[in-house]
């Protein structure tokens, strides 16, 4: 048997047997939906005036804010997948868990808009938030805990301190609503702005791995 | 004509030409619009207290149902393609008929949340089910036949007892309706947990397969 | 340089470099959502008895009628670019014209559905069928007009005389749906039983060319 | 190691590890999803007759112009991710910045059809468009800076005149849309026709390199 054929079969193992490639496929229609549906909330205005677009600013701007998280969850999906080298049973469940997370962010996001930031509409943004966050941090721990702790993977997402405060900023933002809406917005948005570069611990170890060949 | 030539070859043909790759891309694209637009059903309340969310529990408890239902289906869609290693025309149209009972489950969960549970939308919701159930089933012998008796999938789904078991509790559930809608939903929700985990038959069958080689 | 290399390249350079995978996928995304964002125009009915079902069900015949023509088109379609060996701008272009009429299907099918199979949306319901299998020729003729006259896929389509003859029994539908909607709608669902079995000319031929190597 | 399994490696490398797929994948998801549910701005009309499509007809030519528009993102998209050789962390986010702006075609092309061509919806038709166009330029720019002066993609972008000229044509309708806004409509038609065909500079550079090789 020639060489070249394992490595031929080995590439299509990764990639198409372990489904690696449906999981991506999946989660990119889902994040792909979720962020173009949300723009359905912004209701077209009756008046043709640019004073008929006002009461859709806080629409609208709530829209900016959970385009670029999702846009955040899917560029860090896209680096943790990558260097996935296998997925099982458990791993894709904890990615149709945090999709069910995410897939409730059109709905929150319309009412944080449509309400004009008041309070319960901001609190249940941030818990949405907050359990899309844990569910990220739970489908990283599947994923290294089926690769082992001296893997790529495992090494580049370390003890994830990134997602650990970011659960932390969500429920403190959470808790800062009930004050004042305003504070618990802030808090997400320093989340966002946290992630907005994207994982660059992973990059990192890719680079040194490739490399290191 | 060099072994590797064949090798590439049949990874091209199994996977592009015969079309195992659409198939799956147009389902994940189905499974994740059915997935995401069900969330549209939800529609934003008015109120911005946490008591204008009430009326909105029984539509997000069968937005989970569903949910599940779905990233079941997804999943066991995932694992049984996967082990096919071709498809042809009966194949493709048993796969657009289960995609057309699921496409219904939208508007099937709208119903039954909106309604609090009642008589008719329980029944509906499991008739959908069935029916969803019994074009999985027809779909894994669709592809069984055309595999052989031999092939892993065959062995791997082999006398299909949970989908046959499925459909009986689901035909059970329609008719418990009748007496009462929360003994259907209870019966809908036992399906749903006994196909929770992926169908280890087949990553049973495909270890065994791996390490004989 | 060694001759697996050409093969992994020419794979390459067809899949990929030639775009005919994106045009596949962006195909593939558009059909999924035109065929699943027509069960929104099945509007949940607010009564909670079997009987306030009744006012859906002209827009569920022309629900599952709609589905069955996309499905035909996503099927044809796969058959079509598969048998493909390279794309160019005119076939991108022509595929997305098909694509445009295919993406009227969901609104001329709510109008139909919703006005119980009245004389214009029956009208309305023929000419975007119609354009979209006059499209559909136009992208048959680009793709062969490009592989030449003694490629397998110009030999697969031929004369294309159940294309021809489609918009045939279409322009007829339309015009006898003057007389009488329903004579329109009969001859909608000849054409939707002529297409149901996938493009066998094409299938043959790709058995052939497979047996003759 | 023999040669094959580098160039195997090198192709993997290329598709898969950098993520191009991905971003392939996840924009031809927004723009499927984006191209389509325009059509959902198409309302279905109360009455029957052909004279209730009327007030349709703005609407439709609206959606018309956004349908080729995006079609044609998608098309020079295309080319351009095709002539990368690799994506990093920047070009993720200029490409998801683009997809903001076109995220947001849907909503303005239903308010500048609802209201007939009316002064403020056109002008904000035209800068979406602007803003379109302009991210379009960034990401053509972050992909250059990643790949070299010298490389393909650069050469065969070069100074991108022509969509520096989109920008200035899309302000010119802005500007003239305050006058007329039927002015500022012909100006983006104006655009959409000069980019109509795919940007043949970049298949022309294609077919140089494959030719030298």
């Amino acid at each position: 048997m020639p060489l070249s054929y394992f490595y031929v079969f080995e590439f299509y193992q990764k990639n198409l047997l372990m489904g690696k490639g449906r999981l991506e496929a999946f989660s990119d229609g889902v994040l792909a939906i979720i962020i173009t549906i949300m723009v359905l909330e912004m209701k077209v205005p009756h008046g043709t005036e640019l004073a008929s677009l006002k009461p859709l600013l806080p629409v609208f701007i709530s829209y900016v804010l959970s385009f670029i998280n999702i846009g955040i969850y899917w560029n860090n999906h896209h680096h943790m997948i990558h260097t996935a080298k296998h997925v099982n049973g458990s791993v894709l469940w904890a990615n149709i868990h945090l999709l069910f997370w995410l897939s409730l962010v059109p709905f929150v996001t319309g009412w944080m808009g449509e309400n004009n930031f008041a309070k319960w509409p901001v609190i249940l943004y941030g818990i949405v938030l907050l359990m899309a966050g844990f569910a990220y941090y739970l489908l990283a721990h599947c994923l290294t805990a089926s690769h082992g702790k001296d893997s790529t993977l495992a090494m580049a997402i370390g003890k994830d301190r990134k997602g650990i405060l970011s659960i932390i900023i969500y429920a403190a933002g959470v808790a800062l609503s009930f004050i004042n809406p305003l504070l618990g917005l802030a808090m997400y948005i320093i989340v966002a702005g946290m992630w907005f570069i994207p994982d660059s611990r992973i990059e990192k170890k890719w680079k040194q791995e490739l490399s290191n060949k």
